[in-house]
């Protein structure tokens, strides 16, 4: 059974745009698509405007829950052609739903504020690859830290690939987007937080004590680091020990690594 | 100043064809882009064929060691248009040069023969995604792990993706393609290794005793992970703690948080 509201070719044109930043930046709205990514944002407290279901997808049957949970969320559903909903999506294989989120950004007062014992912060500076983005905040997630801040450098988090690499985990931790950076890092400081930059050397994560309590742990871009200014705000430099020839590390690597090891030792 | 011995038409089109699996897996060689993966190359074992430098690219008077190394190595050096080195280019900006290398498995009876104690080896059973393939080799050679398995299944490790995102560290470590895996397994553990399947659940990483000294380590698929038949074969099941709610972690973070918290149990 396909959705007998249509979305109007003006709606759908304007959905198309939110493929491109710009448009994004301006709607303040992004594309998610897919059945797990819908139910992540179902779940959580971030606005849906709408659902776009293709005719061939047996959302009614198969998945009762989104259509109940998108009706007490109020978010509109609406029956798309397949080729309608191809044009909203950035793979090559629809999925045959996608859905159409508005952009939310955590506020640093309740991020600093709330924090508790144990409290691991990402501060990410200048990530240039939206894999790794994705990736960063799917192991952010995993390891429970308790926010993630992005330099205003930072590739955007509502890029397709980055929405997509995340695996719905970008709407379970507060994000702060286009970050002032060294700001937060001076306002953290005076609440409490250790600030800790991550380099190829420094001290070594396995062995540095005691271990901070409550930490920002900044990573740097892919190919440059950490950038100078930073280093200077951080309280100390900390380092991945090396066992092989490798020159430097993936970052999501890295940071994957980082939060484990410290998850390890405050245990 | 450019390189007066021009490579033919025909050579060409022999080199160009290798950015396709096919003619890769008939000619048993592969292309490599750009100074640091030459360089990687020219440092190791690997039998480099030919560098091909564009006119444009100032290969004698930047990268003198290259040309000398190449002489020593008895690869060829072609001269070639900026339009001729960009069609055997898988990236949009090409780095100047291009290497013809072939293609080299590593052999089991050294693999388990040769290793020491405190002995990793890693196992990917199906690895599907160029890119955490990739990341996953520069990984294990940061964290110094002796070998890598690659099950027959698992994306091809002269994928120009998979290539380029080693950077160079598939020169480091001995890396057993197209592998079959239950029998190595079965080899492994009659030399004396502990079979570890990676998995959501199982034995923490973090506390599971005794570590054990020498190990296989088998990560899965993406999506399906480590397969039963693997399951069946390993000593014991390990897995990562989590602290939040993503549903699962990357495989080429999983690969580096395990070797890692090896590293720093064993250390």
């Amino acid at each position: 059974m396909t959705y007998s509201t249509r979305a109007t070719k003006a709606k759908l044109a304007g959905y198309q745009k939110l493929l491109q930043k710009k448009y994004r930046q301006l709607q303040r709205r992004f594309l998610i698509e897919g059945v797990h990514l819908v139910e992540e944002a179902l779940a959580s407290e971030w606005e849906i405007e709408a659902l776009l279901v293709s005719d061939g997808f047996l959302l009614k049957k198969e998945y009762p829950d989104i259509e109940r949970k998108a009706a007490s969320r109020r978010a509109a559903i609406y029956g798309v052609s397949d080729r309608e909903l191809e044009k909203l999506s950035d793979t090559i294989t629809s999925q045959g739903i996608v859905g159409i989120v508005h952009q939310r950004s955590a506020d640093a007062r309740d991020v600093f504020g709330k924090t508790s014992s144990h409290s691991m912060i990402v501060a990410l500076d200048g990530i240039a690859d939206p894999g790794n983005l994705g990736t960063i905040v799917r192991t952010c997630d995993w390891f429970g830290a308790d926010a993630i801040l992005l330099s205003d450098d930072t590739v955007e988090l509502y890029n397709p690939k980055v929405v997509r690499t995340t695996m719905g985990s970008l709407f379970h931790l507060p994000i702060l987007t286009e970050s002032d950076i060294p700001g937060l890092l001076s306002d953290a400081k005076r609440a409490g937080f250790t600030i800790v930059a991550t380099a190829l050397r420094g001290e070594s994560i396995y062995t540095f004590s005691p271990l901070p309590d409550r930490c920002i742990m900044i990573f740097g871009n892919e190919a440059h680091g950490v950038r100078p200014e930073l280093h200077e705000l951080a309280t100390v430099r900390m380092a991945i020990p090396r066992f092989g020839k490798a020159e430097s590390l993936n970052v999501a690597s890295a940071v994957s690594v980082v939060l484990s090891t410290f998850r390890l030792r405050q245990s």
